[in-house]
């Protein structure tokens, strides 16, 4: 459900309304249903039809097949407001979470998708990760995971990523690279049903043209890691110079983009599919999807938000649970 | 005329006999008159019209109204072959630069565009600049010059260029940035023929989220040089997170980005407007324009160059020197 004082409940209400997404899933939200109740009075939407308690979920998760809420309350939430965000709010979508990776991890559910976090009201919750994907990693124990940020024009996993702009050349190494590319390699294959075409960019400008800018980075980390690669059985081009990898021509033609660091893929993507791209957490034991948006706090329980990322990333999670 | 051994004879040749582009100037080809002749032949071209010499310029600029080549013969040019590149090519198309700088600065002519030359030609000549940009500015003692990448679809003025990705950070300084905005400006007050809306971007995922990734560039340098900016009238937004700016409602609002680096502009400039961006160096005493393409060498002399880029560049220039 996210953050109950941002958009994810009636993005999630929606959910549970939608026709066409029973279809690909049975979806179960994980949240608190007395928000969710509010939230469907205020937007004018279909109250959930079904509230289950965690005692009644453990007899019961075999055999549901309609859409349903899993009510996790938490302390606070009477007091919620639309768009204010605090460390009530901020406790209550880590709880969540947490009982969605230990349901996951149980095989009570097949994947999990998730609805925005709040950063901030995260931290003044006093929880010790910056965001979902260091959650899910820490709690399923993951020894390498990667985010992958897919749509219908470009895909990208990416070597590093929330990290400072001079931080990447001394996080970039053989071992790293070479995790994402078999995590990226691995997932598209998944979710194309072939061998998929991966291109990994390097990291200077012009890819360093041959020594001229940077400190070698392409020649003694990322081509090796590729050697490697390819060893293994992976198509991987590369490293290529960045600004040219993009182009269209290359774009089609390639599965997935091997990206040094965060801008150098996020660019690119939100430029060509600025709202429909789905963060996915590779490397982890069970599936995780996510929305490409944050808490939108401006426009939450006003019946405005857009459910399509949601959709996307629960139709994707479907497809790489199955 | 670029490097004789490169597309950019032909591409010079199709200037000169197209009829649309001698509505936006008189194109003057700054390069050897003999190359010209064999490429025309060679690709079934139209052999230039008339040429003239350096003897005969002098007493003939002013009063040129119609396309012409200015013959500039140099050494080795008989043993010139379609796509080899060579010190003797390299060697060329320097000296052609040099002389179209020389008549800029003399104000004979009104602007120059550049057709493609090598770097590595360039460096087995000794010539002692890894390209135009650099010759531009060292010849025409520029104070401070910058690149700025310009298409339909976005346009990118840079604080660094060809550098290694590592040395960014330390090359980012308030003057550098606020030089940066300022050209870029001016130019765009120029070619909008109104105040133009800029944005600068971050350096850091995010634009560092508060300090959270990062150096606290965004705070520490790029903030204070947009206040001064901003102080002088200039209208500027940011910094921003880099991924976020390039969306295409920001695109469509913003006349200007200003890049921290090389791959920040360039990545969405090549997904989005892949050949149709012209190089624009900022900040010169005289008007300079670029196509956006190498030499081409595998096409060379083959009649198979499209001429577009050019064209671009020199309604680009015609434009900015009016």
């Amino acid at each position: 459900m996210g953050d109950p004082a941002g958009v994810g409940p009636e993005i999630c209400l929606r959910l549970l309304a939608n026709a066409a997404m029973r279809e690909v899933c049975v979806p179960i939200i994980f949240g608190d249903a007395s928000i969710m109740k509010r939230v469907a009075a205020a937007c004018d939407l279909p109250a959930p039809e079904k509230i289950i308690s965690a005692a009644e979920w453990q007899g019961a998760w075999a055999d549901i097949d309609a859409p349903v809420v899993y009510d996790i309350p938490t302390e606070g939430m009477d007091e919620v407001e639309a768009g204010v965000v605090s460390a009530v709010t901020g406790r209550a979508g880590f709880v969540y979470v947490e009982e969605s990776i230990r349901a996951a991890l149980a095989g009570e559910i097949d994947a999990v998708s998730t609805a925005p976090l709040n950063k901030e009201a995260l931290n003044n919750a006093g929880v010790p990760f910056p965001g979902h994907t260091e959650i899910f990693a820490a709690k399923t124990n993951a020894e390498r995971a990667c985010m992958m940020l897919t749509s219908d024009e470009l895909t990208c996993a990416f070597v590093t990523v929330h990290v400072g702009y001079h931080e990447v050349p001394g996080l970039l190494n053989q071992e790293r690279i070479l995790d994402t590319i078999e995590l990226a390699a691995a997932a598209m294959k998944r979710l194309r049903g072939r061998d998929p075409k991966l291109i990994a960019c390097g990291l200077n400008p012009h890819a360093g043209e041959g020594g001229l800018f940077g400190n070698r980075e392409e020649e003694n980390i990322i081509a090796p890691a590729l050697e490697v690669a390819r060893e293994r059985g992976i198509q991987i081009e590369g490293p290529l110079p960045p600004d040219t990898c993009f182009l269209p021509w290359r774009r089609e033609a390639t599965d997935c983009f091997i990206c040094m660091y965060h801008d150098q893929g996020h660019i690119p993507l939100k430029a060509l599919a600025f709202d429909k791209a789905i963060n996915v957490t590779l490397g982890l034991p069970i599936v995780r999807t996510s929305v490409d948006h944050g808490t939108a706090c401006d426009i939450a329980w006003q019946g405005k938000a857009n459910p399509s990322s949601l959709y996307e990333a629960v139709g994707l999670a479907a497809k790489l649970a199955s």
